[in-house]
């Protein structure tokens, strides 16, 4: 039996970080070495999380290169800013990093720094955020399989945003079908646990619940970059999209309702044949039959992306709908996913999740 | 002390019934005369909703024209198919009807026998429709305060979606700005409430918490004629939107996102002064300050509609949000200010409501 | 027309100074001078809460004396400890005082001080200790209207257990029943914001939602000696009771499940007549009809407490289960009714609230 | 590698039979022979709940007995009353049966008529039931692995009940402690799926929202006599306990807080001492820590039990709170261990679930 990889997760208690650990302690080739926590370091991750009573004696660590290099594979689930100061050491002395956090998703650091605030100078940072991928895994699995740089795993609501539209810019990058581009909105909804796991008023139960509301609205949301550089490579020149996320009285599940206008005529089966043409073999994106649309229930627990395209003939609006758990699919789960590509496991191992209904 | 007027609910258990009936019990000027329900019929209000024990004796009773003739103003909260078979007579024989179900939303009874299924030939009924009035209180006061025939109070979606979008599509009509009229686009979010009161799978808390999904997508949704009928007459011709409603794990509220393109530069300030100068003396409407977004929390429970404009100069997308209760503004609250305005009392009679948070 | 009178909040961005804001600028007698918030001092309500938009242009204030001095009555809606700061000064200056916090509900300073941690050592503290009223207003009314120390409003567990239970003991002490007073157990179960609108961890959408949980299990909640106060003077001798408090996942409501063994046989019709003697003429307290229990829906928004008493003749112990809004019944609204016994305005007076169901 | 067993689920598309079908597709030793469903027979599986699009091609198909007959064993996820029709055919014919209804639970069948209205008078079956065990999983293993009737799987608030007093009556019994027997109070509190599936407008989201209630008080819950006669048959004596079960608004997740007077003095110590002699070695059930309280969401999608002992010495009261997933440990998961046990199966194959936190 070949040895298990030794597996470090940096930001174990935060909610990516802790669905992380829920995955790894059940995955059957790995071994969690380390959980690093700078607030919780020193305390029992079953202190932290009594849930885990009996289920794991592992201790929070704080987080230390030298801790890390001893991992075969370091996740970063920590926030923005922390993955960029240790990165390229790691992977110099031969440890793989997943990065969760946004600090490796835009190859230009000056985006990086006007969207993040972070300063991002050194040489060799700039030199591996070259080498690194921007890891959506149904459309970069080669890359991700011998990437020297960092896999940088992309956020929840690209994530829904890129396996809804993509087949359709696909489409219309190879002629098959003339959309709108400058028509694109996405009107995304999402569980507040994708806010992470901060003591703050507006997350409160009593502000959350029983509401719903968009926030930063008019193109402020810090996901739009990346979404518009992975669609600029995948279509050759640039795009302003319009995004509106919106919060749900929910913990987990993210929905993104997506709009494109099709500038010629079509059909509801044509677009559906583009779909299958790109989704078919996919062990985690699924097109649901006509007329059903995806509830983000349907995949909470899974690393499934559920799909549907519909076309509204009197408007001739695209519409397509695509429901992912924004901590499995949206992070945990497509980290675990790229874990596997980048190790050579079966792409599933781990994650054959069944929904968890009702 | 003037005699007060004598109210009858048909519909009175249902959810926008019940509503109905809490902001009557408070109300200065009116009387409940009578309380229909067909399924509860002999039973007391308060044993169908104890939370009612102590505050009133009323017993349900079955519906019938002589029953209804007693009163002054009768509310239809029924199903749809209902009001049409008495408002003729009722308002032959001198009673006010306001009609919450969609029975006379339609002018054109084509379009409403293809989109409810019911027939409806008898010329008596058709000419009524004729006189009856699409009674979005904001636009239609005068023409509410002279009706003389049915009050046809506008579905939640449309009353959110109106106040959203109305606005601009005058200010487009007066050639102020100019819009895309085919890129527009409402992604609306209800809670579960705006279903009624029937026993259905899909509403059980199991299926609906946790959970957020788009239904009737692609231009499906009954909401959609009264809406364009709406604007076509504001605009003077035809248009063609495209609706996207959502089920939210949460009771009451609804919000519109509304999408429309510019198809001309502006600013951000013209168009907030285009929604000022048509809202700053609206008691129910608010235009909120720059950059907040309306939460439905915040107008639960009260007649108000908050709204947000905003510009995305990036895509040159206008977003109006829309915040209502489905059940006050969106239906027994606005059917109570119809009235306030057909009987001449103060416009917020009944209806000065605080918010409830949190 | 009476000058109205002038009303200051201590706390009033909390949510039971929020809730206190809401009620009392609906009030047909008063007038809100000031708004105290250490928080949010210098910003408009309306900012702090957008929801009052359009509502309200008080501007939120730091608290001093010199400022509290102007009102006729200050409520306290702060955190424990302050009111007391200020308390004497304010009643020596004219100015009644209702504090809902917890600093004059025990007239015993030593088991204050044990209980809370704050000192409270001077003369003139202990000395307005003990002519302080504990304002159960059902049970406190003549108290009230000529107290001349603090009105200290009761906490919501203590008010909903208060409720359930004194009739029985009331009866006991009579004579006319025997129970078995060391048996007495309360099952309390509360929404989430009783904990205050402080930004905790554990107090998070994702943390509480889908979820129960019971805390300070064995005798370790604050609210005990209050309750146990209160019964050894309606007994005359000092008991034990057993109370545990849970965390529902829901914003508001309180449900208390009351438990007392009955020594001798009694009929369920006796005990629902010891209620009936004790509550039949209160304005808020309704016992429901047999087997009928309290849902916290139906008094949420309300200041009314709903009671079912039942005996399970098995195991000769009786069930008292007794329904409140919290935040209403068991804060603001029940300061509010004692206000209006304080001021001599009727009970009710901005306190007629509807059920707002659904 | 041994034949696979084959397994028939009846009742598969209510809950219980919902979250079998989640376990039973990834248990490693068993396959899915046949889902049957009265409801939906001839409707593919993932057409009744597309969240299985993709995962199981399997029909659901109509009960019958020469279905059933092909498997090694059938589940009985069916309402009460249907079981006892083909059980004693079944095991006659050498196909094992496990019932997650109540047919079995009672061995006296006047008990069972009179709770559940089934008349049982064929001798077959009361002589099945006489050879039928009570199966909660921790207390019956040896007679569930050479069961010769039916398995009886037990109802959700019993198993938590059971788990969380029985160490203590077992204590009591052995004369270690000494209890007052007649004191044994539950205050249980059940998510909404404890229900099952049905349409019922009480169940509906808007009902169940915001809002807790007990039902059922006074000794009238179902789940009563097969709790006192687990119990009866420990002690040697009958038993009268007062059960109050309560509706949360969640969809999953039960808590029993269960209260127990100490006749003599003991220490919290002792007490745990008791229940780790019982549990140490058990899979699935959990002392915490001192002073940590059982939180449901902690159990959610896993098959865990946790408890929490405290005794609150100013009263002499003991609390138990014991936290289960109704629909895991509390059905279907307790009855996949009960068909591990009769398999000899590891206990936990396909019961090795992680919490799923947050």
């Amino acid at each position: 039996m070949p040895r298990k990889k030794q597996i470090a997760v940096v930001g174990a208690t935060g909610y990516t970080g802790l669905v992380l650990v829920e995955l790894l302690l059940k995955h059957p080739h790995i071994e969690l070495q380390s959980l690093c926590s700078e607030t919780y370091a020193g305390k029992k991750f079953s202190t932290v999380y009594p849930a885990f009573s009996g289920l794991t004696d592992l201790v929070c660590q704080k987080s230390s290169l030298k801790l890390l290099q001893k991992a075969d594979l370091v996740f970063f689930a920590s926030p923005n800013g922390i993955a960029h100061k240790s990165a390229a050491a790691l992977i110099k002395s031969g440890t793989k990093v997943i990065d969760l956090s946004a600090d490796y998703r835009l190859r230009d650091l000056k985006v990086y720094e006007k969207t993040y605030g972070f300063k991002r100078s050194s040489r060799e940072d700039q030199s591996l955020s070259a080498k690194s991928i921007y890891a959506l895994s149904e459309f970069r699995r080669k890359e991700i399989a011998k990437c020297k740089g960092v896999i940088a795993n992309p956020g929840c609501y690209t994530t829904a945003s890129i396996l809804a539209l993509s087949p359709l810019l696909k489409a219309h990058a190879q002629g098959l079908i003339e959309l709108d581009l400058n028509s694109i909105i996405i009107d995304a909804k999402s569980g507040v646990s994708g806010a992470g796991r901060k003591a703050a008023t507006e997350q409160l139960y009593a502000e959350v619940n029983e509401n719903i509301y968009a926030y930063k609205v008019g193109g402020k949301h810090r996901h739009i970059p990346e979404l518009e550089a992975f669609w600029q490579e995948l279509l050759g020149h640039p795009l302003n999209i319009t995004f509106t996320p919106h919060l749900v009285p929910m913990t987990r599940g993210l929905l993104a309702t997506c709009y494109v206008r099709l500038l010629t005529k079509s059909t509801k089966k044509t677009l559906r044949k583009i779909f299958m043409d790109t989704y078919a073999q996919e062990p985690f994106v699924e097109l649901l039959d006509p007329d059903i649309s995806p509830q983000t229930k349907w995949v909470v627990g899974t690393n499934r992306a559920l799909i549907q395209v519909e076309l509204d003939e009197r408007s001739n609006q695209i519409i397509v709908c695509s429901a992912i758990d924004n901590l499995v699919k949206g992070a945990a789960g497509q980290a675990l996913q790229n874990m596997n590509i980048a190790f050579g496991y079966a792409e599933n191992s781990g994650l054959e999740l069944a929904p968890s209904l009702p």
